[in-house]
Parts: structure tokens; C-alpha cells; sequence
């Protein structure tokens, strides 16, 4: 068994300057499994949802490889429900309504099946379920990556410890990474949060690309400028499908490989933030994801020889 | 005669989280002539002091190949003066001071040998008097990058208008770029600053980087991660004059070439930030440039096959 997604299976309603949605299918695992889709289709979720979500969301992930035996359907609950609502420059964005519903009392259950998984995507949760799925495992993954945010750095900062010393990757934003090390410099951040556990990072700088260290190594991938940015939600998502996909395809963990994960988890992000949700990621073929990546490759590649 | 460089020759108080200066050399022609410097040694400055200037600064200009026969020293006057005081993210600065002095009657006079110059940089100035250095030309430049700001933007849009229309690079940065524009997406901006004269824009985006467009092509070069960002004062002009003194080194115009000068201008603009004022700019080696690149190349190097 290849790839294990843990997350959110839920319903947003989304106001950007561009529209206003109401309740559609989002949660960090929708968007991370869509993305890794793309890359490999043996992936398992575990996740929690009510007896109030759409069939054929389901039969679309089971259509793109994602088995949901790990799924709890809570009867006579109601799903995970987030309403936000952007900035106008769609960095910032305000949180209207979050109704926790079947969230409150989720208690993972990892199938027996995904227990040997070899790559382990811990979608943002409560650093407590994060860990529960971690202790679940028959024998260590050969790749684990957590993302998380800066809400459980306010709340459960010492449980986000202890989860984030179990893994390998971190992936958090810009000023996330600043919370969670005290640093302002992102170098001296990313070094701190390295001796925490991680032995890899990733800053994800939104518009701004992403970084990705290692203690002796940094890369850095651009974010490809796009005409219009629709809808921000789930990006860092899709970001993370997309590089936990590739990994799981190649089953190479070096950070040269992880540089291309990240260019390719790059360009699922830039597809995702073209529509609302999680529509755009839905129905890409080889084509488009390869036309998507040599955008990153052309936007980046210049020859300089130095003598 | 290769590249002639106009723009504020003064002197600078900087406040930042990490230190504070009294009156240092600043001022956008220092920045660029000494990044320039590095890849041509043959170069005019245009520019206007007071007699209160450091002999010592003028020197160490003339010896890194700097011609001063356009240099007007004003007796009995004093150089132009700003002091500013960084926010902790250093992104953003209030001005504690502006004294024009010299500035508010400077009226530039290009030397003859520096009619004929091939490469034409317009640091950051009242609009009209770049404007009155290019009328100046005996023949029309290969190429005039013009550097400008937010400031000319809101007291002096029809002069810059016209400016801009007589150049063939504009620098500024994105929140530049939205407010001449009107335009929020970076993509859509350029585009619309493109039909107003310039064929090819550069957006700095600070420690996020670099985008060069044209009409077709778009390309991104990143900023490297720092520990430590010291005083980012002449960031941009070090990047201008680094940019442009490699095309005049090189004399090809061409994307692809203008791509290589970008990464050079923000190789130089980060020595620039890692001291005060223009102290990390002077004695640099040719090594230490090249390293620096390298950086710049192992930064964003990946290696995608796409079957």
C-alpha cells in the first residue's frame, strides 16, 4: 500500500472578491487526495464525515484511486463545516462560521490494509489525531509529512510538538514557520524547527513560492504568476497532494526528488486556485499537469556560465 | 562610452530593528555606479551634491571606474538628505526626513563624451529631469532603464507617463506596479504598463523576488534567503545597477540575456542588504560575486524530465 491521507472531508462556504459560494465539498484531505491522484492511484484516507455528504464526491475520489474504508460516516451527524471570507489582495482572509460537528469527538482508525503504507500525509487536524494515526502504523513509513497551521500553535502548541518530533516533513507558511521558531529570518526558522524533528521543511510563501530545506540545503520554488487568482482555499492542500503524490509515484525521498515534488505540488496548487473548491482539480489530464510543469520549468530556467 | 547613470548622490540616516546610523553615503546613483561597477568600468554619473560631501566617496567612485565630469557640486549647498526608520519586517519604512537641498533645482547636464553612451540607467528622480537626460542624447541609447516610485506616481503621473513612454525597461515594484496599472493581478499589470512605452517591465517584489516580462515571455528570480537582512536601503538601485551593468558588459539585449542580468542584480542587491548604506558594495571580488550567483543558480536548479 502506497500512499495513507489523513484529513478533512468537509463542507466550506467561500466569499472572494471574485464570488461567494455556498456549502461545496472542500477539507484538506478532498484537495490533498484529488492532487496526489494525479501521481499515484493505490492512496487510502481516513477521515470523518456526516451522513449529510454528497455521494458523488465519494464516488469521485473512488473513481481517482482513493479507497475509503478509513472514511467514518457518522449517522444523524453533520460534516466539518468552515465559512470564510477573503481580503481583497486574497492574502488575508477572515473565518465567518467553523462548526466542528463529527470533527469533535473524531477518533481515526487507520485500516488494517494502510497500516504498512509507505508514505503518511498528515493533513491539518488536531496535532492529537495527527499523532494517533502515526502510533496506528504497523511499521514506520518511509515518509511521513505533517502540515499544520497556526491555530494549533495558539491552543495545543506542546501536542504539535511532540507530533512534529514523529515526522520528517513540515510543511507551514511563512509566518507560521516565524510563530513556531520566535526567528524572523526564515533561514534562522527553518534551522531552528529542523533540530525540532523535521529533518526536512517547507515554507510555503502563498503567491511567493515555497521553500524547502534541508539542515545543509535550500531550494526554492517560484509560484507561477497567474492572470487571476480565484479562489485561494486549499491551495497549501493541493500543494501538499501534489508533493506527497510524486513522492509516492518515484518512491525516491531524496531532496533532489523533493525539489521536483515540490515543483509538481506547485502546479496542482496553481490549478487549484483557478476555480472555486476543489473543481479544478477534478478531470486534469497528463497533458495539462505536464503543460502546467514546463510553465514552472520556462518561468525559472536561465543559463548563466561562470568562468 | 558604455553606460551613463543618473540619480540622487546624499546621504542617508537609517533606522532599522538591528542598528542606526547617522549621515552615510546613499543615494540611488551610489548603489547603482558601484554594482555597476562590477561588470563595466566605464561609466558616467549625472548627478547633483553640496559641498558637504565626502571626498573620500568620490574616490572610491573614481576608482572603481566611475567618471564624475557630470557630478555638479553645489558650493555653499548641502546634499541631498533622508532618513527613514524600517518596521520590524522590514518591508515597510516611514521617512523621518526629507531635505531637498541640491535636489530641488538640480538640473542635469550630460557631459559630451556621455551623449553617445550605449546603456542609459535612470535611478529614482523627479520625473522631468530623467526625462530632460534623455533629450540630452546625441543618438538614442540601446537601451534606458528607468527606476521610479510610488511618490511620482501620486504627485507627478502625466510627467511620468510621458517618461516612461520614451524608455525601454521600467523597474518598480508590485505594489508600484498595481497602483500604475490599476491592475491587481501582477500578470494583468504588466500587461496593461507594457502598452505604455516600455517593452519590458521588471517587478521587484523585495526578499520574493524578481519577475522580467515582455509581451510573450515571463521570467521569476528569486531572492536568496538570508539570515540576516541588515538595512535594505538601495536594495532596488543595487539591483538596477547590477542589471544593467551586465548588459552593458555584455551588450545583448536579448530576454534570454536580460533573465542572466536580473540574477546578477539580485546577487548584488543581497550584499547590499547585509550592511548598512553601500559599505558591503565596495572591495567586493569577482569570486565573491560568482559565489554569490551560484547561490542564486543551486537556489531554484531542478531537473525535470516531462515524457
Amino acid at each position: 500500500m502506497s500512499l495513507l491521507v489523513v484529513g478533512t472531508v468537509a463542507f466550506d462556504a467561500i466569499e472572494t472578491p471574485f464570488g461567494k459560494t455556498d456549502k461545496i465539498v472542500g477539507g484538506a484531505a478532498s484537495y490533498i487526495s484529488l492532487a496526489a491522484s494525479y501521481f499515484t492511484r493505490d492512496i487510502d484516507l481516513v477521515s470523518v464525515i456526516g451522513d449529510d455528504f454528497p455521494e458523488s464526491f465519494l464516488n469521485t475520489l473512488k473513481k481517482e484511486g482513493v479507497k475509503l474504508d478509513g472514511l467514518q460516516i457518522k449517522k444523524g451527524e453533520k460534516s466539518f463545516f468552515w465559512s470564510g471570507k477573503y481580503h481583497n489582495d486574497l492574502n488575508n482572509r477572515d473565518t465567518l462560521e467553523t462548526q466542528l460537528n463529527v470533527l469533535e469527538h473524531f477518533d481515526p482508525i487507520v485500516p488494517e490494509s494502510a497500516k504498512n503504507c509507505e508514505f503518511l500525509m498528515l493533513g491539518n487536524l488536531v496535532p492529537m489525531v495527527q499523532q494517533k494515526v502515526i502510533t496506528q502504523m504497523k511499521k514506520r513509513p518511509k515518509l511521513i509529512v505533517l502540515d499544520t497551521m497556526n491555530f494549533w500553535m495558539d491552543i495545543a502548541l506542546d501536542d504539535l510538538k511532540k507530533t512534529i518530533a514523529m515526522i520528517d516533513v513540515l510543511t507551514i507558511n511563512d509566518s507560521e514557520a516565524r510563530q513556531l521558531s520566535g526567528e524572523y529570518s526564515l533561514v534562522k526558522a527553518a534551522q531552528k524547527i529542523l533540530t525540532m524533528g523535521p529533518s526536512v521543511l517547507v515554507i510555503k510563501k502563498g503567491e511567493h513560492g515555497a521553500l524547502l530545506f534541508n539542515k545543509e540545503e535550500v531550494f526554492f520554488a517560484p509560484a507561477l504568476p497567474l492572470e487571476e487568482v480565484f479562489d485561494p482555499t486549499g491551495a497549501g492542500d493541493s500543494f501538499a497532494g501534489g508533493f506527497i503524490g510524486y513522492l509516492a509515484k518515484t518512491k525516491d525521498i531524496s531532496f533532489e526528488n523533493m525539489k521536483r515534488a515540490i515543483i509538481f505540488g506547485s502546479a496542482m496548487a496553481s490549478f487549484t486556485v483557478e476555480r472555486f473548491g476543489t473543481e479544478r482539480l477534478i478531470g486534469l489530464s497528463q497533458k495539462d499537469v505536464d503543460e502546467r510543469v514546463q510553465e514552472f520549468i520556462d518561468l525559472v530556467q536561465f543559463d548563466i556560465s561562470l568562468v
